[in-house]
Formats: C-alpha cells, sequence, structure tokens
C-alpha cells in the first residue's frame, strides 16, 4: 500500500472540495492539526438543507438556514477559503482545478461535492419540475407557490383557476412528504382570509409517489401513519404509479392526466461529477463506488463522502444520503487523516451508525423513528424541531429559527412569503463583467 | 367643479395602484368605509425602503423589511388584492389597465407607484452601477459587495485586487451615506478575520456627492458631522464633482479616474409613468404636478401621491420623497375620499408637516435633526433604531429586526451575508409558461 508522505520541509495540504455537512466536519475535527487546509466550494455559504423545504413553503428566510463558510472557519487559522466551481481532478499531478481556471494543489483531497436532482433520464421535465437542493431552487418554488395563488385569485374561468390551486409533489420521500404538508398547511392556514374571490383551502395538494408506501425508509406503521397525517390535511396521496410525463400543464401517472401549474420534483437525485473527474467507477445515480475507509479505489490519498459516494453499509445496502451520515464520514476521515500524519497507515473502515429517520407533516405531526423508541404526531414534532435547532449552526440562528417556529406555531403567520423577481439587470452584468 | 357621484345602486369602487406607504396608509384610513378597494401592486410585497440598504449590505434579511400587500390588509373585508403590473389608465373610461390584458373600473382611483432609479441621460451606466429601490436590487448589490470580496481573496495581482476592493457609492443623500458607511463597518468589523489573504479593513470605500455637502437636506452642521463620521470610518468622501462616466471597470469624476469592480447608485430617482398614463403635466423626474388637494389636474377623481407626485411645499419647495410624506398624502386623501362621501366636495389641501430628518453612519453614529433637537452620534443611533422598529409592520417583524440589531451590536455578526445566483431554470421557465 502506497505511504501517504509528504516533503519534510513543506505542511501537508489537504484540500476539501465541498463547505457541506461532510466537508465542513471534517474541517472541524482537524482544526488544531498543523496542516494547511483549503475548503473550496461553488457557493459562499453551507447550507442546513433539512430546512430548505421551509425556505420553498415561506416558512423561514433564507438566512436562518445558510452560512457563509468562511465566517463558520473563521477561527481555524490552518484554514483557507475559496469560493469557486472545481470542474477536474488532476490525479498524476495532484492539483484539483477550477472553472475559471485556478490549480490548487493537494497531498489529501476530500471531495463531498454533494448531490443534485435526478430525472431518471428525464431531464426535459426539469423547467417544469424544479427540485429542492440550493437555496436557489427554494426561492423559485416559493415563488412559483405564490404566485400561483396571485393568479388563481385573478383568473375569472373556473377550469383554469383550479389548474392554479393544483400544486404536484412528485416523489413520496421525506422531503416530498415534508413539501406537501407544509403546502397544505400553507393554504389551509396562513394563507385563509388573505384572499377575496378563491379560498386558499381549496387547493388541491397532490403527492405522487411511485412505490408502495410514503417514506419507504421509514417502517410500514410510521408510513401509515404518516400518510394517514397527510389525508387528514387534505394532501391527495397516490401511490404505486410513477409519473410517466411531465409538462407545463400538469403530469401524467398511472394512465391519468392531472393538470396543475404548480409542480416540485422530490423523487430522485444524483451525485456531483466526482466520479468523473476521478474516472472511478460509479452506480447508477453517479455516486463513487468508495472503498470501506472512504478512500476512492487506487486513491488511497483520495478520499470521497456524503451524498457523491456509495459507502457499503455493513452489508445491509448501503448508507443512505442524509446529513448525519456525512457528518459522521466527515469525522472518520479527519481521524483517518490524523493516524496517517502520526505515522498509522492502516486502513480504517467507516461503520454507520444510524440515529433514527425524522419527518414532519404539516406544523402539528411528524414521524420519528429511533428504532427503540417511535414517536407520532405532536411529540414527534417537538422532538424533530428540537433535533433541527441542535444541528443548526450558531446560537443566533437557533434563535432566529425557533422565534419564527414559535410565531408560526402561535399565530399562524409565516414571515417570508415573499415572491421575488430575478434581477433584469443581472442579465446584462453577466456580459459586462 | 364636478361633482363625484355613483350610481345609487352600486358601491363606490376605489383603486389603489401601489402597496407602499402612500397607497397603505390610504387604505388603511378607509379600512371601515363602506366602499370597495381594490389594491394592485406589482409585487406581491410591501417593502420598507428605508431599511432596504441593510438588506445590499447583509445586516438585515429581506423577509425582515418586506410583507405581503395581502397579508396586511386581511382584516379589511372591503379590500381585494391583486398582483398585477398597471400599464395604463383610461381616464375616459374610468378604467386602468394591466400588462396582462385585464380593465379594472374605478369610481376615484389614487396613483401611488413610486419611484426607480434615474441616471440623468446615462441610463447605459445602470448595469454598472445599480440602484437601491427593490428587493433584487438588495440582493444584487448585496451579492456583488460579497463576490468582490471572495475574488479579491483570490486575485494575485495587487493592482486587481484593489479593484475588487474598491467599492464606490454615488450620490451623498441619507442612501449614499448609510450604504457608505454600512459597508465601511462590513469590511473592518464583520469580514474581519475571515479571510487568510487579504485584509477586508484595506477596502476602500468610496463616497462620491456632485454637490457641496453630503446630506444636502440636512443643516450644515449636521452634515459637517456626517462627512466627519464616515471619514472616521475609513470611507473617503469626495464632494463637488459629478460622475462623468461610469462603466465596467470604474467611475470618472473631476477629471481623475477610479477604477473599483463595485459601483452602487444612490443619486437619483425617478418618478414611475403615472405621469403619461394620465397625459399630465411633470416635472423634470416626471412626477405629476398635482393640485393642492394632490388631484391630477382636471381630474378630481384621481389623486396622485407619494414619490411619484411633486407636491407644493406651502411656498417652500417641494415635498421631500420620503416615507413619512407619502403617509401623511396617504391618510389626507383618506379623509377627503370620507368627506366627498359624505356630500363635502370642498377641495382639501395638503399641508406637509415635515417632523425630522435621520441617517445613520455606520453601526455606531447618526445624525437626527428634529428642528427643535439634533443629536448626534450614539444617541442619534438609538433613536434613528427606535424610530424604524416603530415604522415597521408587525410585531414579529420587530423583534426579529430588534434581535438582528442586537446581534450586530453585540457580536458584530452580520446573519445575513448569503452570495445567491439567480435561477438558470428560470429563464427556460419564462418561455415554457
Amino acid at each position: 500500500m502506497t505511504e501517504i508522505q509528504t516533503p519534510s520541509h513543506t505542511k501537508h495540504r489537504l484540500v476539501v472540495v465541498g463547505g457541506g455537512f461532510g466537508g465542513l466536519e471534517a474541517v472541524y475535527n482537524l482544526r488544531n492539526v498543523d496542516i494547511d487546509i483549503t475548503i473550496i466550494d461553488q457557493r459562499n455559504h453551507h447550507l442546513f438543507q433539512p430546512l430548505l423545504y421551509q425556505v420553498a413553503t415561506s416558512t423561514l428566510a433564507t438566512s436562518e438556514i445558510a452560512w457563509p463558510i468562511r465566517h463558520l472557519v473563521r477561527k481555524y487559522k490552518n484554514v483557507k477559503t475559496l469560493l469557486g466551481t472545481v470542474d477536474n481532478v488532476d490525479t498524476a499531478a495532484r492539483t484539483v482545478s477550477t472553472a475559471d481556471g485556478e490549480t490548487i494543489p493537494y497531498d489529501t483531497l476530500v471531495l463531498a461535492t454533494g448531490a443534485r436532482h435526478a430525472y431518471f433520464g428525464h431531464d426535459d421535465w426539469e423547467p417544469y419540475a424544479p427540485g429542492l437542493k440550493t437555496l436557489e431552487d427554494a426561492t423559485m418554488i416559493r415563488r412559483r407557490i405564490l404566485t400561483a395563488f396571485e393568479k388563481a385569485e385573478r383568473e375569472p374561468d373556473p377550469a383554469r383557476r383550479m389548474e392554479y390551486l393544483t400544486l404536484v409533489i412528485i416523489g413520496g420521500g421525506p422531503t416530498g412528504v415534508e413539501v406537501a404538508g407544509t403546502i397544505a398547511d400553507l393554504a389551509r392556514d396562513t394563507l385563509k382570509g388573505d384572499f377575496r374571490v378563491i379560498d386558499p383551502a381549496e387547493a388541491r395538494v397532490v403527492l405522487i409517489e411511485g412505490g408502495p408506501r410514503v417514506l419507504p425508509a421509514f417502517s410500514d406503521d410510521m408510513s401509515a401513519y404518516a400518510k394517514r397525517a397527510l389525508e387528514k390535511l387534505g394532501v391527495t396521496v397516490h401511490l404505486g404509479h410513477p409519473v410517466t410525463e411531465c409538462h407545463a400543464d400538469g403530469v401524467e401517472f398511472g394512465g391519468q392526466s392531472l393538470r396543475a401549474k404548480t409542480i416540485i420534483w422530490a423523487a430522485g437525485v444524483q451525485a456531483s461529477p466526482a466520479a468523473k473527474w476521478l474516472n472511478a467507477p460509479s452506480d447508477r445515480a453517479g455516486r463513487v463506488v468508495v472503498k470501506p475507509d472512504l478512500t476512492a479505489p487506487d486513491r488511497p490519498e483520495i478520499f470521497v463522502i456524503g451524498d457523491t459516494a456509495t459507502v457499503p453499509n455493513g452489508g445491509k445496502g448501503t448508507v443512505p444520503g442524509i446529513a448525519p451520515a456525512a457528518k459522521q464520514q466527515g469525522k472518520h476521515i479527519a481521524e483517518t487523516i490524523k493516524a496517517r500524519l502520526g505515522g498509522d497507515q492502516t486502513p480504517r473502515p467507516f461503520v454507520y451508525r444510524h440515529a433514527g429517520d425524522l419527518a414532519t407533516i404539516g406544523k402539528r405531526a411528524a414521524v420519528t423513528d429511533f428504532g427503540w423508541i417511535k414517536l407520532k404526531g405532536y411529540l414527534a414534532w417537538w422532538l424533530w424541531g428540537l433535533a433541527h435547532i441542535y444541528f443548526l449552526i450558531g446560537v443566533r440562528n437557533r434563535l432566529a429559527v425557533a422565534l419564527s417556529w414559535l410565531w408560526i406555531s402561535v399565530s399562524g403567520v409565516r414571515s417570508a412569503r415573499l415572491i421575488t423577481q430575478r434581477d433584469a439587470v443581472d442579465e446584462i452584468e453577466a456580459e459586462a463583467r
């Protein structure tokens, strides 16, 4: 096995691509080690993705769930942060390159570049059915949802009005369930009384899941509870029929057509291009097939973690693409790097510990499944809230999000109901600069 | 004089175009009157413009200063809110028309459509020097400011690095002063320690005012204090030379060239197209020259108020284009409309009461001038803060903004430092829908 060596006169250079849960956790666990760390991300902020759907549904503001990466690591003097888009890795020369032509050398590389939406060969559906992975996705979906109600208010034709009031969510995993429940809440509670022509509670919220159950990773009884809770909120749940067509006017599934002006994609993700950069074996979703110690095959100096890797889960399939898994992997490779720097090159296989599953359905119900304890309903919702606030970064943000949720709970008012347009001037800007 | 009459079998129809300070104040004061009110705005939200510069400088989040109009008026059963862009008024038929082809009839019309940036015949400067009138302006400027520091961090050439670290504000009125002071704060306090290559405190913040003083509407000593306070914060203030050229690489003024990658326009506004719609006399900035009772000449059923009107100020020039003035006018015309509905058609001239002027310079200093009392420095800043919180709408928002300011005051942390890109998918969306 190749030893990881650095010329003794320079510090070990670690490059971490991606400032999400995996990348940041790795950096955090190496903050006191005498090496040079460079984080590169194509965005300036770390995004708390589990709450992104709340920006999309006007519950939270963008700044409550995203924080500048360089600010989060400002106290770690060994860490430099660069805003840039990595577009390739030269594994022979041991450099990464960015889209604007910079080359950054590494001794150890961590690729933690996450995932984006996957449309299973139907990329042409993307304009009609946006997914929810970035802040821009969230504000765009928010705009579409709110504008749909605005257009319904002005639409004299009842059939067209119903199209504006029909919102479809594709995909019955946690994201789809959470989005559907929150839109139902928005329509029935938050927007009640704000309109004069329409009754927002007439909005038809439809969740379409291709498989037999919502929340397929949860236990059967949790899954059944979630379906009932959704239906109690007025969501129509269709199971067992994947969407076969998707266009500007609606969707087709199981032989029927459903006309809808708002469609949200929550049905699948694919990995970042890390596997292409490394020329490494990948699975159907493009995730790098890593070794048990989370390194790329034949490249022990390269770690690949989080949603962009497919990690064996002790014989029980693969590790799920969720935030706690990415954090565990980030911590694990940090320990491996420390061991190596101390001279110990033994491979350290990663063992995933699944804490539990959480999903909310609207603002009064949730399911949580920790194996030894399962909770449903209001108590679960509180636990869900506490867990998310705990994992948020920073006291100020915890306070702000807690205030937002408390306010919504008490008054029903969602403060983040803004329709913002894209900048017209920006298009000119893109040419001018 | 023409009596305002309505057929006795239908309610009086009031249409208010514009949900800003003027329009909303008018509606609020007519909420208990038995008429049909329709508010039309091209945005879904009311924007608290006095604090917009704080979004642009990462101090506040967008949702802390903007609220959905229909939500603000939800309890007023006589008020309907429509999202739409008015593009013309048919004064003979008494209808307004919207860009998407709807025609809305009125018995009384209020045009409160505000202002946008004016470039004094240099509209080609707009892409390089955006102004600050909408939320999109603010998030775009925020992106440019933060990206400038990010680019400086990666720029090896010292001259180019200095261009990224040079930020120019054009216009020394309250907006320009407030933006310049806050950017200086951002560079020297908030971003300190976040970068490894650059020292953000090296940023050159330059304020260029064509006239002899900053804050020209304030008294001489307040103006002098503000200039000193800016310079103490590290802002370079150039007076007496208007900008003569503005392009992607910088500006020219007073015979010199200044290379800068970030330029912000705070030097002038022009009215909305209300004067064109009415074919009414207008001033150089396009504002409708209204009669003393705020009606359009020869059209007593049409009121024009706020930034889109030029209102005589009792022989002392014209009423300033500030929020309190718009609110006073909104209240005044509401009273006029009530009087008319009661049978009294006497014209009621508007008398403006100027309360005072407020401007902040960074987070520790301000000038306030209420005539009978002038304050400078820290005390003024607290008064400024209280006044703005008071005028904000809603307890929740007051709490949120107070929390943001308190946090910044205590910890220096600005929570709204997000660089968000425009939606790529949106361009496809615009064609698809």
